[in-house]
C-alpha cells in the first residue's frame, strides 16, 4: 500500500475503534473496560496481519513484536495508549498505536538490525484508578505495588480488575525493561495544543515534555458585610488573589516558554454581599527547563507573599506536584528532523506541554515524539480531529525515521 | 429605673430571648418559627408592663401602642425586627425592639402630644421565604399579594404559615399606614460595620441607607489545556475577571463613600490544569448618592467591556437588583444630633451600608436611625456583641430625642 492508502486505513481504523465504547453515543473507554476487549481483538488481528507476534502483558498492554535476526539486536519501541478520558475524541492515543502498526508493514524481518515492538498501552489517562501511566510504568519498572490497592468508582481494586481480566499481577515485575535491552522509544500523538495549527504545520518534532509544578495558594482575609465595611478597612482575600492572578499572567507572558495557569478558584463564603474572607487558587507552572520552572515558582510565591503582606492577608501554600521535565534525546530528534526534511515536511520542534507515556519511558531509555497538528487545538472532546494530509505526512516522516534507526 | 438599670435590663432581656431558638445551642429564629411564640410571650409581657396596648397584626408583627389624648395626634413609630439569620448573634434587630420598650417606660400618657407605637417586626432578614422586610412592608403598604405563594424550605407557603399561626391574610391591606397618620419612624440597630469601632464612638446618627446595585458579570473565553496552550494564544476568562476585580477595588478606593464588592466568583470548569473558559462574578455597588452609584455601575461596566474587548473575551451582564438610597429626614437627624449633644455624646453621622426596615418605612413616612457600635464589626454571627456603655449612651440619646419629638 502507498502512504495515501495506509493513511486512509489508519483513519478508517480510528473510526472503527471509536465505536468500541462503554457509553453508547460517546467515546468512553477506561482502563480494561468491557469495550477494551473489542479493541484488543481488532488490534490483535491488525498486528498479526502486519506480521507481528502479539501477547497481552500482565498490566493489559498489547505487545506486538517484529524480531530482528541480529544476535546483538536491542528493542526499539513505538507506542501509545488505547484508554480514553470520558466523552473523548477518536485520535488521542489510538492514532499513535495504529500508526505504529501501519509502519511495521513497510519493514520486513530481514531488514531489521533491531527488534521493533509496537505497544498499545492499556492505561495512560489515569481516569479509572486516578493513577496515570499504569501501562508504561510497568515497562519502565516504575510501577508501584501499592497501586494494586487503588479502587475504581465501583470500589473494585486494581488487583481485582487485573485478576478478572485473566492477568497475573505477580508477573508485573518481570516486564520491566533494562536500559541495555532498549534502543529507544518513539511515540506519535496529536498535539492537543494550538501551536502547529497556528503555524500551519502538519507535524512537529517534540523537543521534550515540560516539567510541572502544581500549587494550591490560599489568601486569608476577613469576611465582612459588603455594604457596611468601607473600602480602606477591608481585608478582601479575593482582591488579593485577583492581584496575584494578574501578576502570574503577566510574569508568564514575559518569560518565553513558560506557562502559568490559575485554573481553579474557591471563594469563601462566595456570596454576593459578603467580602471574601478566604480564597484558594490553584497554580500550574510548566517549562521545559526545570531551572526556569523552579525560578518561576519561587518568583510567583514571592509575589504572593508580597501581595499578602501589603494587604495584611494571611498566606498558605502547598505543592502537591513537582515533576521534572523530560528532554527528548538529541540523536533521535535529529533523525526525526532529517526524516522530515527528506520527505519535504518542515522540521519544526516544539515542547510538549502535556504529559505522555514517553515521559515515563524516558526513565529507562531515550525517547522521541512526533506531534500531529490538532486543528482548532481541541482534544479530550468529541470534536477532536486530525487532517488526512497531516497523518500522511507523519506516516512518511516516521517511516523514514524508522528506516534510518532500524536498518 | 435609671439609665444604668434600664441598660442592664435591656441586655438581660437580649440574653433571655437569645435562648428562644429553633436550633439548640444556636440563635436561629426564622419568621413565625416555633421559638417566635416564646419571644411574643416575653415581649407582650414586657410591653404590657411598660403600659402599652399590645396586639399581633396579620403579618405577625407585635404592635404596642401608648396613646396620646391629643385629638390631632399622629403616630411616631419606634421599631426593629425579631427574626434572625441562622446561627445569629444576640443583638441584631432584637436590641432595637427592647430599647423601644425601655424608652416607653419614661413617658407617661399625659406627656404625649402624639401616639407612640413600638413594633417588633416579624420578618426582616428574608431567610424563610427568601423575601426580606415582610413585616415592615405591610405597614408601608408595599406588601405584594403574590408573596403569599412563596414557599419555605419545607414547601409550606407564606399563606399557609400565616393561617397556621392564626393570622388572617385578608386583613393585611388594612394595616397599611397613610402618610398623614404617621409623624415619623425611628430605629435603633447595631452598626454591623467597623466605622464606629474604628473611630471609638459609642453611637452614630444614620444619614441614610445606601442604594444598591447588584450585578452578575460573565466573561466568556475559551477553555484550553494549561500545558499545551502558550500564553499569547489564550482566551483566559479568569485572567480577564481578575483584571476587573482589581479595577473595581481601585475605583471604589478612589471614590469616597462608594463600596464595590466582588463577593462571588464561579469559574468553569474550575480545574487546575484547564484554562478557565467562563467566569461569572457578582458585583455589589452601594452609595448614599444614587447618582454616584449609577455612575459607578456605568464606569465599572464600561471597564469590563474594555477588558473583554482587549482580551477578545465575550461579556454578558445582568442587573438583578437596583435599589434607590433612602435619606434620613433632616429634622429628625438634627433632633437626634442635638439629643446626643445634650447627653454629652459625640454626634457623629454615617450612612448605613446595610438595608433596614427604616428603608421600607421611608416609603410612607420620615425615617431616622441610631447605630450602636459593633465591637470588632462582627454581626450575623454568635460573636456579635455590644458594649454596656454604648447601649446606655444610645438609651440616653434616644430618650432625649423622643422627649423632644413627642412632648
Amino acid at each position: 500500500m502507498d502512504a495515501k492508502a495506509l493513511t486512509a486505513q489508519i483513519l478508517q481504523r480510528c473510526e472503527v475503534l471509536s465505536h468500541c465504547s462503554d457509553v453508547p453515543g460517546q467515546i468512553h473507554r477506561l482502563f480494561l473496560s468491557p469495550a477494551t476487549r473489542t479493541v484488543h481483538r481488532y488490534l490483535t488481528e491488525w498486528m498479526q496481519e502486519a506480521g507481528l507476534e502479539v501477547r497481552t502483558d500482565p498490566i493489559g498492554n498489547l505487545r506486538a513484536v517484529k524480531r530482528s535476526s541480529n544476535p546483538k539486536a536491542r528493542t526499539f519501541m513505538v507506542a501509545s495508549h488505547i484508554d480514553t478520558v470520558p466523552n473523548a475524541g477518536k485520535y488521542d492515543g489510538i492514532l499513535g498505536v495504529l500508526m505504529g502498526i501501519a509502519l511495521t508493514g513497510k519493514l520486513s524481518e530481514e531488514d531489521l538490525q533491531h527488534h521493533l515492538e509496537i505497544v498499545a498501552f492499556s492505561e495512560e489517562e489515569g481516569v479509572r484508578f486516578q493513577q496515570p501511566f499504569l501501562g508504561s510504568s510497568v515497562l519502565a519498572g516504575t510501577f508501584q505495588p501499592e497501586w494494586l490497592k487503588r479502587k475504581d468508582a465501583s470500589n473494585q481494586s486494581l488487583a481485582e480488575t487485573l485478576f478478572k481480566w485473566g492477568l497475573d499481577q505477580n508477573r508485573i515485575p518481570l516486564e520491566a525493561y533494562e536500559p541495555r535491552e532498549l534502543l529507544g522509544y518513539f511515540e506519535i500523538h496529536i498535539e492537543q495544543g494550538p501551536v502547529l495549527a497556528e503555524r500551519k504545520l502538519p507535524v512537529g518534532v517534540v523537543s521534550g515534555i515540560v516539567g510541572q509544578s502544581r500549587l494550591n495558594i490560599t489568601f486569608l482575609g476577613q469576611a465582612g458585610h459588603a455594604g457596611t465595611t468601607p473600602m480602606p478597612m477591608r481585608l478582601d482575600a479575593l482582591a488579593g488573589t485577583a492581584e496575584f492572578v494578574a501578576f502570574t499572567e503577566d510574569y508568564a507572558l514575559r518569560n518565553p516558554g513558560l506557562v502559568a495557569t490559575v485554573g481553579k478558584m474557591d471563594v469563601k463564603p462566595n456570596t454576593s454581599n459578603v467580602i471574601p474572607g478566604q480564597v484558594t487558587c490553584s497554580l500550574d507552572v510548566r517549562h521545559l527547563s526545570d531551572e526556569k520552572r523552579l525560578q518561576a515558582v519561587q518568583d510567583l510565591l514571592h509575589e504572593a507573599h508580597m501581595i499578602a503582606q501589603k494587604r495584611k492577608l494571611g498566606l498558605q501554600h502547598e505543592l502537591p506536584l513537582d515533576q521534572k521535565a523530560v528532554i527528548c534525546e538529541d540523536r533521535l530528534m535529529e533523525s526525526l528532523m532529517e526524516a522530515c526534511d527528506f520527505c519535504g515536511i518542515p522540521a519544526f520542534t516544539l515542547p510538549s506541554g502535556a504529559g505522555h507515556d514517553a515521559m515515563v519511558m524516558a526513565q529507562v531509555t531515550d525517547v522521541s515524539m512526533l506531534f500531529v497538528r490538532s486543528p482548532n487545538a481541541i482534544s479530550h472532546h468529541p470534536d477532536e480531529t486530525v487532517l488526512f494530509e497531516d497523518v500522511e505526512a507523519a506516516l512518511k516522516a516516521s517511516g523514514q525515521f524508522l528506516n534510518h534507526i532500524l536498518r
